[in-house]
């Protein structure tokens, strides 16, 4: 941060992958951001106005400009912080490569979201805090069934590039590694990652979340809904 | 394309939004491909294993490398051919104008894909062609209707983008066009765009349809469902 300078704001959810995403990236980048919790589902006018689809994250720089969701935020960052990051950068060099990454980032945030993510965190975190006529309630438990079915093919495909690769996308730590992990922790908060299927995909994960980038993400607890006992164990 | 060399392969499906607007980014920049018509349901072996999700399209290089998915193939044609095509390039210059190009690339094709385009081509398009193992057979009505109700929305908002800007995401033609218009266009074939209720949206539209680069994508027909009348004519 250039002193005198206002803090960037980003609008997050705790239990939104693409947001804890870009707050890993962030955070591994040295930038300093003010964190305001934005509940989607309230559908704010003035939220609603920089971000018309009510997607998160959303990061509002310093002269009022917004930055909308995962993959616009992953891309303005990499311009304008990783470049100039070096050895630091989260994206290899050559465009095979990073396409490579982005497909990675791609299957985690938009593929097991709507595969898996998006509805167990509906049914069973945003339904326990929005209003009855908002679509608050109990859990659809065939919603549930659903999402968990899939997320057992989700945890081989996982396991298997943690199995075959050093890191998930690349030979260091990359995007890919910070969208995984991203959207892994909000599904082990609730208890819904199947490690006992995964032979590799928990060492990749102790690895992820030791960084420094992780602990304000592990700290960090829903109302109502503790997490499962080995969520914030770095060597569970 | 340097003489002598095979030309690069695209996966593709004619009524896939992301294929189509991979193809328009592609002809906008002179690369020649093969074309191969990819039936994602099929969930062909040999498919799968250069696009684990079965993701449409995939480009693969001449040295066999295969490039998954509308985002990474966007950035990586923008890395390896727009970054040369000075005036051509379908994205802007600067950092926070290329961030708002993304989101609307990510809107089109994510957003209006998951809120009505998949419904609507699968129900309509694909179900005519899968074995009804696979889950062929006729329309559901309530997807259909699901899909329409979200249409309208999506039309607003496009008209208000088409009404308020001379090209939707920047000053100039870009990615943010190419995305519109090649999922328009596959809800335009069905005739599912509510045409009556926009006011700017359809001057836009015929400006992006009347490019050479769309031309071959109004010339394809699907087996069993021909399109709307107005759908080739470039100024309906």
């Amino acid at each position: 941060m250039t002193p005198g300078l206002a803090k960037m704001i980003l609008y997050h959810h705790p239990m939104s992958a693409s947001s804890r995403f870009v707050r890993l990236m962030l955070s591994e980048y040295g930038v300093d951001v003010e964190l305001y919790e934005e509940r989607p589902w309230e559908r704010r006018p003035s939220f609603l106005a920089i971000s018309p689809g009510a997607s998160l994250p959303v990061l509002v720089d310093q002269s009022g400009y917004p930055v909308v969701g995962a993959f616009p935020l992953a891309e303005y960052l990499d311009e304008t912080r990783g470049a100039m990051a070096r050895d630091r950068r989260l994206m290899p060099d050559y465009p095979l490569a990073r396409a490579e990454v982005r497909r990675l980032v791609d299957w985690f945030l938009v593929k097991l979201e709507s595969d898996v993510t998006r509805a167990l965190v509906r049914e069973r975190v945003f339904k326990l805090e929005m209003p009855a006529q908002s679509g608050g309630g109990s859990p659809n438990s065939a919603a549930l069934r659903g999402a968990r079915a899939n997320m057992r093919q989700h945890m081989r495909y996982l396991d298997w590039l943690a199995g075959t690769r050093d890191w998930l996308g690349a030979k260091t730590i990359s995007l890919a590694d910070l969208a995984a992990a991203a959207a892994i922790s909000v599904l082990d908060y609730m208890g819904e990652v199947p490690w006992a299927e995964a032979q590799h995909a928990p060492d990749w994960y102790s690895r992820v979340k030791s960084r420094p980038s992780f602990r304000p993400l592990l700290n960090e607890r829903v109302r109502g809904l503790p997490p499962v006992s080995h969520y914030a164990d770095l060597d569970f």
